[in-house]
Order: C-alpha cells, then structure tokens, then sequence
C-alpha cells in the first residue's frame, strides 16, 4: 500500500491543486511513491480545525483508514491573524489562542500517529492594497481584514510553536518576503499564492520532507519503472 | 469518510497532476467531496498493468482499503498501440490482446467493487512528426514508433469494449481531432497532453461523471462551507 502525506490547512491548502499549485506539485513530484492527500478546508482558523479534526481524519471504526500518514502538513494562521475590528473578524483568533490550538493540533496527531512527520507553515505575508483591492466580504471600512504586521505575529508564534514541538516549520512569512517582488509575485490577491508562492511553498515542502528522511531517494517505488525493465524480456520485471 | 476516485493508466495518467494536468484539475474540481488518487504507470500497457493490478490496488489484507472507489478512471492504449516493428516494439500489445486485457481489468475491478464506476479512455491521438522530433528510445528507422492509424485502432477497440461492458467511455482519439490545431494545442510531443489536451480530458472525465450521477450537486460536501457558517456564530456550523 502507497503512504500518505495529508495537506491540512486553509484556503491555501484546498487551493493547492489549482493550476501550478504546490499540493498538486507535491503529488506531481511523488507520482510513484506517495499519495498525496488534500484536506484544505476555505475560510477555516485553528479554532475550528480543532472542531472538525475526527471528521477530517476520522478512524478506521468511522469508516476512515488507520494507516499513519509519512507526513502532514498543517498550515493555518491567515484567517485566526483577521484584525478583531475588521470586516472578517468572525475568523480572528486571538494570537495566545492559535498557539494554544496549534499545539492541540499537533498534540493529537502525535498521539495518534507517533511516527508521523508534522510539518507547520506559517501563514504568508499580507499585501494589504491587494487586500482592499479584492475583498472576500463587503468591506466598508476602507482599511484591510488582514494586515502584514498581524500575519508576521502569526508566523513568529507558528515557529516559536514548532521549537517548543521539536517539529520542523516554514516560516512562510519571511521566507517570502525575502523575495524581490513579493506581493505580486508571489500572491493573487494579497493572501492567496500565485505562481511563485506555489513554487515557494513546494520547494520549502520538499526541503524539509528530505531534511527528516522522506524524499524521492529515500522511499521505494511502488512498481517498475519503465527506465528499469529490460526491453528483450518485459514480463520479467513482473515476476515475484 | 471522503470517497475515491482512482485514475488508473499510463504516462498520460502518472503525468496528471503536472501544470494543468487533468487529474490535478479533478482533484481541484472535487477538493470538499472525493480523494483523486493517481495509479499512474509511465510505459506500462494493458498486459503489464494486468500483471501489477494486485499491488496497485491492494486489498485490506495488504495494507490496502477495501473501501469501494466512486470511480476508476482506465486509460491505457497508447503503449499498447506502440508499432510491432519499430523502436518501442517490446511495449506493443496486439489489438485482439489489448481488446481482451481491456475486458480482464474491467471484469477484476466490477467483481471487487460491484457499483464502482468504471471510465474507459481511449489512447490520444498522434501526431507522428513530433514523435520522430522527440523520441524517448533511440531511433534509427526514421520512422515514428507510433501512427495515428495504430492509435485510431486501438482507440476504436477501446470504445467497442466499453459498448460490450455497458460502460462509459471517452473517444479521446476521436474528440481531440475535432479540436482545429489539435497536433500542438493538445499534444506536447505527439503523444503527451498538452494544455489543451489536458482540458480536454478534465471536461470530458467531468461530463462522463455527472452523466452518471457524480457531480459537485450530487457529492455531499465533508465539512461546513465558509459561505454556510454564520459569522454571528460560527461554531454553530460544528456542533452535531
């Protein structure tokens, strides 16, 4: 049976295999090898994560399957980091909150799934006039539901979250814009990934995969490769 | 639980969740409502993917999950079609055997999962300049290893069997023809899809899907709808 590797996050997650997305780059890249599993749930903060986790990844008794995942990636922080007096503030929350959830999260898949490699991402950095550009929900105020300066807290508890975890992180929000041209480059509407945030987010993805043991060189394939069976007599690549 | 669909087949299927590829369009499509699963084989035809089909799709017993798919996508026959007398001979399946193996998976997967929904698709069709441009063996006839004609056959075979099984299926040889440009839109190399073709496969897989039931109307979603959950009182969506 193929290993998992499960997609848990946001809008950026349920996204992720539109055209040039990373989760879609991720099953792309692991074609022969793993099966990648999306759990991206639009508009979701870890408050409600929580709510929904045994019905995301429910168990074997509730009709779901037992195996442990190789890996999953848990990635929200862009929607608890909406401003408590903007227009999207039913999806804040608090930042002492979302680090306390982030670790229930964490805690729960641990128990459930010990050898599991969890993999935090940090919510992306905020273009705010984009933000005021394309507005999810009326927005009268004049003044963004998401700021960069909000999401940057966000991303700092994430990383400090994954130190106190012992799990590795992307610090998404920095890593971003560390890249010239960021806020058009990298993102669709102020929050969402364009194609060099994808291309971002796959590339950090598969960089810490192989940095704890999980890449293309370490795992077996699942069947012959067309590259390894012998064109004078096929069927014996089949032979048990 | 979050029901499957398997896309099942050769390069065309392993190569699918690539830029705009058709099974990374399907798991986008159906993001809340199914698992898309690639069991993709670049090379293989219908007389090697008989040979594996056990371990691609193991049973409870090993390590697999006997849960029933909604929908299994089969789409071989351009290996098959490959010329007895030319540079990728040792791929070559005859028409009568394709015809058979063909009958074989069908009848494997409808024992296993009785209300499966199985999909043929035929092999594209192909535009022979460009395979002698692009080889994938060495070539030294001068001549392309497969032939529009060859792959007009075992694509008429392809729909013939579907007839025989009371199954769905595509005449991608014949749909792709109708496309004005069709050699570049749809194909990449004279065999691999293109952004076109890929489109292509995604509307028709779509179409062929909702004619017999399985649509985004029909699927109930996992989890609660941002645009369901009211932000006076979010965690409402989530109590039982």
């Amino acid at each position: 049976m193929r290993p998992k590797i499960y997609v848990f996050g946001d809008s950026i997650t349920e996204g992720s295999f539109g055209d040039g997305g990373w989760g879609a780059s991720l099953a792309h890249h692991f074609s022969r090898t793993v099966d990648v599993v999306l759990r991206g749930y639009s508009g979701y903060n870890t408050r409600w994560a929580l709510k929904v986790l045994d019905k995301a990844f429910p168990a074997a008794g509730g009709g779901g399957d037992d195996a442990a995942p190789l890996a999953i990636t848990v990635f929200f922080g862009a929607n608890d980091a909406c401003l408590p007096d903007r227009c999207s503030a039913f999806q804040h929350v608090p930042l002492h909150e979302y680090r306390h959830n982030l670790h229930s999260i964490i805690s729960i898949f641990k128990k459930r799934w010990p050898k599991t490699q969890i993999l935090l991402i940090s919510p992306p950095p905020i273009d705010e006039d984009a933000r005021l550009k394309y507005p999810y929900v009326e927005n009268t105020m004049g003044m963004p539901e998401r700021t960069n300066e909000a999401a940057g807290a966000y991303a700092k508890a994430c990383v400090s979250v994954a130190a106190e975890c012992g799990i590795p992180v992307i610090d998404l929000w920095t890593k971003m814009q560390q890249y010239a041209g960021w806020k058009k480059a990298c993102l669709s509407d102020g929050l969402h990934l364009a194609q060099t945030g994808n291309k971002i987010v796959f590339e950090e993805v598969i960089t810490k995969l192989r940095d704890v043991g999980l890449s293309l060189e370490s795992l077996p394939i699942d069947l012959p490769l067309i590259s390894d069976i012998d064109p004078s007599n096929p069927l014996k690549s089949f032979e048990n």
